[in-house]
């Protein structure tokens, strides 16, 4: 009699519920979301949703109406009537038995949560100290998958270490980004960060950041930064969609400039809000 | 009002089982075990605990009690009555609201399926085709985590190739594995497999292959093979705990030898079969 066991309980396997058989839970086989709205607007929906549809094509999770993810987004965003909320959605390619191989014509399985958005000033007003940790992660971070162990491990050294933050350094020794955000420096007037490469994550705050730049008169320079070259800029800052732009003002332990949130950080964090309000 | 959708439904939030809130789905935070038994006796429980320890130290999960897990593995396997069963478990780091970092105090998900055991009587007789594959997984492979989704990737480019499984080659053209067994090459007397890094799993199978060589004459060496070395090998295969060991005769397109199981990988079934006999 084949059987489950979920802690201490033998159930039946005909019993269990889809999600203890989600190849998700086995496997990490889906990928994800998080989207935030402001005052009650969902800031580039249709960004998330393109990048999204690209990485279920990506591990090839096809038959997914995204027609039909915009509009349980929607709806699901209206019931909660949550002005500033925090909105994660996955899509996994569906339960069954474990196999690797995964049979053929699974459904693949929805999941949503929205909850209020934490948001952090003393974040944004201070800057957060960040720590440096070996990437360890998959060579294809370009999809959002639910493989994010590497992610966890790091973000908990990093707490670890008082910081709010960690920052992957690959193996040539140079900074991709970090474990849950973009990473950027100011150095003089040039912006710098990564190139988007299929180890990095086409981040779309990353996108906002690059045309908040242009306003404030920034040079956007796409190229790898070591973090020697990332602790003696002027100014550095993480761009994740949950918080937008936070300063970065201790990296590995060395104070940035004064440790202070510097002159152009500022100007983006001001930018950015208007793309956040309602034309 | 926080709420969260499963496919179309909108659930409220607290009464969510906890097995969609599971760290496990959301970041593959966990680690797991596969294990079989041969006429009603489990192989290697000891070492599959040992090795689970392991990796729950390895990513930090604490209180998990492996006594406790020892006698639930053997209560189901009680339960379940099958002479030649797959037992799989695992266990993540708990079940909250998503949130990188891991709440204080979580209590580990502990979830097991045991299932008969789907014996290949004609792959290890004919062998089996394999094809390589980039190695795109991250760089703790010798942690047995949930997340596996470039081993997902891999066995699914390979199936399309009709082949049995897939081989990784890594960024300096060394083979290190297979998406879900150990590769070994025969050539002369000698045995070969990449050593134990930190990117090849501690493969409990491979202890057994090991001793087993030694049985039948054949000098074990602990070196990476090239897929032009593997090509041209005597002979080739895969072992893993649910089959033990598979014969190899086509890696990528070329015919091993004459294209039949060679004399060692016979004499290696042969003698690896008297390890799961009881005494």
């Amino acid at each position: 009699m084949q059987l489950a066991m979920i802690d201490g309980a033998i159930r039946p396997f005909e019993e269990l519920e889809p999600a203890y058989l989600d190849r998700g839970i086995f496997f990490g086989d889906g990928v994800y979301e998080v989207l935030r709205s402001y005052d009650g607007r969902i800031l580039a929906l249709d960004e998330h949703l393109r990048r999204f549809a690209g990485s279920l094509a990506a591990i090839g999770i096809t038959g997914v109406d995204m027609d039909l993810i915009r509009s349980r987004v929607l709806k699901a965003f209206e019931a909660a009537g949550i002005a500033n909320a925090k909105i994660y959605f996955h899509v996994t390619r569906g339960s069954a038995p474990r196999n690797h191989l995964p049979e053929a014509n699974l459904q693949p399985n929805f999941f949503l949560t929205i909850t209020e958005l934490q948001d952090n000033p003393a974040s944004k007003a201070n800057g957060i100290a960040v720590s440096t940790h070996p990437d360890w992660r998959w060579k294809r971070c370009d999809i959002k998958s639910l493989n994010l162990l590497p992610n966890i491990l790091a973000r908990s050294d990093a707490a670890k270490k008082g910081c709010g933050e960690a920052i992957f350094v690959d193996d040539a020794g140079l900074i991709t980004e970090g474990a849950g955000s973009a990473f950027f420096a100011i150095i003089g007037q040039t912006l710098q960060t990564a190139p988007l490469t299929a180890n990095i994550l086409p981040s779309i705050t990353r996108d906002f950041v690059v045309k908040a730049a242009e306003k404030v008169g920034l040079q956007v320079v796409e190229k790898s930064l070591t973090p020697q070259q990332a602790s003696a800029a002027d100014e550095l800052f993480i761009a994740v969609t949950t918080q937008d732009i936070v300063p970065v003002v201790k990296f590995d332990g060395k104070v940035i400039a004064d440790g202070k949130p510097g002159k152009y950080v500022k100007l983006l964090i001001r930018q950015f809000r208007t793309f956040t309000v309602s034309d």
